[in-house]
């Protein structure tokens, strides 16, 4: 096994808790603002939406790449008005959209990723854009060294482009770059690219909807139970 | 003033010492090797093919951008040959090369870095490629948010690309974006594409070959004296 020298990791789902930070934060938002919604449904609605947009920028490579943000952004308005959340104004939409940007961390991230950086490069290889995962990285005291995103390489996770770009800009090969993700075809595309795997369950991602990556569904290098299981596995 | 959000900074010379390391470093190792050289000369020669190398990329954008390192690594052999230091193999090409990955800080940088972190987005905006800076980063302890790099915008300050797609993949407008550097060339161009700019001095970065930059030679926003007077002034 050649040396891993970074540690990549998916980032919605596996690093933070985007489903309970958003439907608390619109929640409460809702309640200040006197606009009552499903925000539940709504935040689950949207989820929903994330693949088919990303296919979307696959299939019309003539259009250009086009960032989360102004994905999520486009997808938002129809999903309000088929809920029935109704009043919300162009700056909302935008509030909500940037709702993304202030993700709360897993109780074991920070914490895991800290002592992981002490050995090894550490940062996200994600589908949100760059702002996004910066933003968040401060908003959440994620102790990234850097910021690698789909939108750097203008194709989204699970394209090659993503996972041999994100190894070639670090320099390294990709055996030396290990991606840690709570998603097993995640970990399948970068494990075909060549990159080390490691998987980590995040069993209540969807909440009552989760019904899959409750383990491992691959010969993962690394199989774990959270961020600081992964630090002591590693020697850190 | 729009409000600074993000504060970008050069590097070579700006955050590290360059020169003192390169010199150090190569003289050490050429001892330990037994390999005679004017390791001085050497370095100072190589900094002066840096500027003519990245205007070749310019001139050339048919052949493709070509990283920092690459460059490096073609200009040194010719100039060792110049210099009369013989006996060096690829591999030691390579070390040489590598040398740039392992600078050290100014002796405020780090600390004014931590302090500026607290309150702003921070990040090289350098010539350097993103391994080179993320190496650097872990060499050195510089705590960078996010690795901004002339490889990720395909172009070499000053070209506008690398000052303007910086600002738009923060997110953010060119206003909202500080450009802190050594180098009045640099300041001039992040000014006139609308960034907001700091002049730190760095008088002995080409030691008795420093002709220039003694002091701000533009209407910056900010002149202070190292990072740890930018963190007073801005209020950190």
């Amino acid at each position: 096994m050649s040396e891993i020298k970074a540690l990549l990791f998916d980032v919605f789902g596996t690093v933070v808790d985007w489903r309970t930070s958003l439907i608390d934060n619109f929640t409460a938002w809702g309640k200040e603002k006197g606009i009552n919604g499903d925000w539940v449904g709504l935040v689950d609605a949207w989820r929903g939406a994330y693949m088919p947009s990303m296919d979307e920028v696959r299939k019309h490579p003539e259009r250009g790449f086009v960032i989360l943000d102004d994905l999520q952004r486009q997808s938002i308005e129809p999903l309000a008005a088929r809920l029935g959340i109704t009043g919300l104004t162009s700056a909302d939409f935008d509030y909500l959209t940037r709702g993304w940007h202030s993700l709360h961390p897993w109780p074991d991230s920070v914490a895991g990723l800290t002592r992981l950086k002490t050995k090894f490069i550490i940062g996200p290889l994600s589908n949100g854009n760059v702002a996004l995962l910066t933003n968040m990285a401060k908003f959440a005291g994620l102790p990234w060294d850097i910021v690698l995103s789909a939108e750097i390489f203008e194709h989204y996770k699970p394209d090659r482009e993503a996972y041999l770009g994100a190894a070639k800009i670090l320099g390294l090969t990709p055996g030396e770059v290990m991606l840690v993700a709570a998603h097993n075809n995640d970990l399948a595309a970068a494990h075909n690219f060549g990159l080390k795997t490691a998987f980590v369950p995040r069993p209540t991602e969807y909440g009552p909807l989760q019904n899959r990556d409750f383990g491992p569904e691959g010969s993962w290098d690394y199989v774990v139970k959270d961020f600081n299981d992964l630090a002591d596995k590693l020697g850190c």
